[in-house]
């Protein structure tokens, strides 16, 4: 359980299989968010025909609501939502530190407010590792603190915090059948990044993740800290970078040698009517679409894409049917796993190079409309 | 094309086959609604999985929007959503009399303004089957006048115009490959109803429906109406109930020989929390459903059923998730066709009157809540 057997490598990208108590993961993957034990709009029948085999529910907001223990007395989270593949936790520290207006941190824990309720409610390392136990997915994370990235005396405060809180995390975990998973955070600080990569993977985790990036600070920051982080956690334990991303940082991600990857932006990107193609993002509220035949992209064979036109989803957006935010999701969520597929083909064939180079020369960047 | 063979019957109930360009419609049917090109929600593939066979959508509302030479242009409305069993279109009369504050109606048609952009239209007899022509349903709908069920005098004006417009409107059709069917008003009217069921059906449509009821007047009084009306509309062809209904009606409407039914109650209801069980109308809200390991109905195998817990739709519900809807759509309409699919085989068994005891018998009215 928890092996990950690297099976192809180029430069610093590799090819993977993680192995979890349901299925065998390819790597490197990307999960789509089912942060209230769905993937917002999409039964799990067409997640799975969209292609995704790992998704991340968000531990904050399932502990907040329905509760963690009503899930268990149900059969865990798999059984809850039924998806029965591999299923990832994130520790909840984010939601904490971002979704609670009112909360107070000390070297314990948080105490904080409930977004639901407007109860006060308190989060421990040990706390998080019992309400993921409680969930059960394969992957749990350990609890963190995440702080602005341009603040240097919070970052290393955060750090040393994450660290304690690793360890006792740790401690805490019962159950065999879940990785465990460290966090290295230290914002856009070198020094700090690398003290903390260096920290985490002395704890031998079955995994280790980036936290903290891609929240505010620049690409080249962002690709920075994952160069100096992914430079000292080992090679042969799977590499998570949390919250990434867009098309573009998924294949600079890879290229700096990460294995998994979550984001809310396919399913949040469709709820506002934009969709990826391969040659860039579109608005498909856009005029020009109003009686174009085509699909979404033609080069895509998502269920949407092999049905319906750019006109009636365009109409299904104007006359507000929820079937758009649907059909939108399931395209999106299949482009970038087929863009996981396409980057492991060509890792196996050591054409990694070409393939990004091949991609940043037809995708326009995403702040622009493609064609 | 559009033969209607009567293959059982049991008293007035009656199974039949109606044969349509996109297939054999297996009678009584219900049809849920599409409104604006898709029933809220539901992707094709899971109105299919549900057990749809018949769908309808609103000429009205497609009409302002996307624009039925829109859609004729992109191939018709069967392409434009990708349904490819039979559809069905109301005429637009309803929606005209019920949905735009601004009218005028005059012997020639109405003219109204647009519930989208503020726009005036205006709807002939001979525009309407224009604009289902373009949308090209297998069942297409006469232009009709729907008054107030009270309103005698009113009633007495839009049964004359309803004929007028029935006339005008067989008179404009071009297509071959569409059936138009004629619709009876009159409101609560017994000399009305008569009057207009027999002018009707001296037009030899292929089929012909009752219009006008479900629209504030009681049980008693449209239970009396459909019996009026099917006394004298023809047998051999088949009788389509407009805007009903409930399990209940659905079976009394049978039980008085009606053949096709459509409404969007168990969709709306989906929208608004509550489920139809074996029992009885369920809300999904109620605190006793939050640990409740069990599917909607037990006796339900429908997508739904099979897979989630109330407890986990309740969730949904709670946390806003859109697949909530969704979800009990679906299982909300696949009860509805399973019920017809009853209807059948308790009429092909002659065992109709006794099927109608065993529900009213465990079946507790709309108003009430089931366990």
């Amino acid at each position: 359980m928890f092996e990950f057997d690297i099976r192809a490598r180029d430069g610093q990208a590799r090819v993977g299989t993680f192995k979890t108590p349901h299925g065998n993961l390819e790597t490197p993957v990307f999960a789509p968010v089912g942060t209230q034990a769905t993937v917002k709009g999409l039964t799990p029948e067409q997640l799975q025909e969209a292609g995704a085999t790992l998704v991340l529910a968000n531990t904050y907001h399932l502990y907040l609501r329905p509760g963690d223990e009503l899930i268990a007395s149900l059969g865990g989270l798999h059984e809850f939502m039924q998806w029965d593949q591999p299923l990832l936790t994130d520790s909840g520290g984010f939601q904490v530190f971002s979704l609670s207006e009112i909360r107070e941190v000390d070297e314990d824990g948080v105490s904080f407010r409930s977004h639901v309720d407007g109860s006060m409610q308190r989060f421990t390392p040990e706390k998080a590792i019992q309400v993921q136990e409680n969930l059960g997915a394969d992957i749990i994370m350990a609890f963190d603190e995440c702080a602005p990235p341009y603040d240097l005396a919070y970052s290393q405060q955060a750090v040393r915090r994450t660290h304690n809180w690793a360890k006792r995390g740790a401690r805490a975990k019962v159950r065999s059948d879940q990785a465990l998973f460290g966090i290295v955070q230290g914002g856009v600080f070198h020094d700090l990044r690398k003290q903390s990569a260096e920290v985490i993977a002395g704890m031998d985790f079955p995994g280790n993740a980036i936290g903290g990036l891609s929240v505010g600070e620049s690409k080249q920051e962002m690709f920075a800290m994952i160069e100096i982080v992914n430079a000292v956690l080992p090679e042969n334990k799977p590499r998570y970078l949390m919250g990434v991303g867009t098309p573009e940082d998924l294949i600079q991600g890879v290229a700096r040698g990460v294995d998994i990857f979550d984001c809310v932006l396919p399913t949040r990107l469709a709820r506002h009517k934009a969709a990826f193609t391969a040659k860039g993002r579109i608005n498909l509220t856009n005029a020009a679409y109003s009686s174009d035949p085509r699909p979404i992209d033609e080069t895509c064979d998502c269920y949407t894409c092999r049905h319906f036109s750019r006109a009636y989803i365009r109409h299904l957006i104007l006359a507000r049917e929820m079937l758009a935010a649907t059909l939108v999701s399931i395209h999106n969520i299949h482009l970038l796993v087929q863009l996981m597929a396409d980057i492991r083909k060509a890792i196996k064939t050591s054409e990694y190079q070409q393939f990004i180079a091949r991609f940043e020369h037809q995708y326009k960047n995403s702040q622009e409309e493609a064609g």
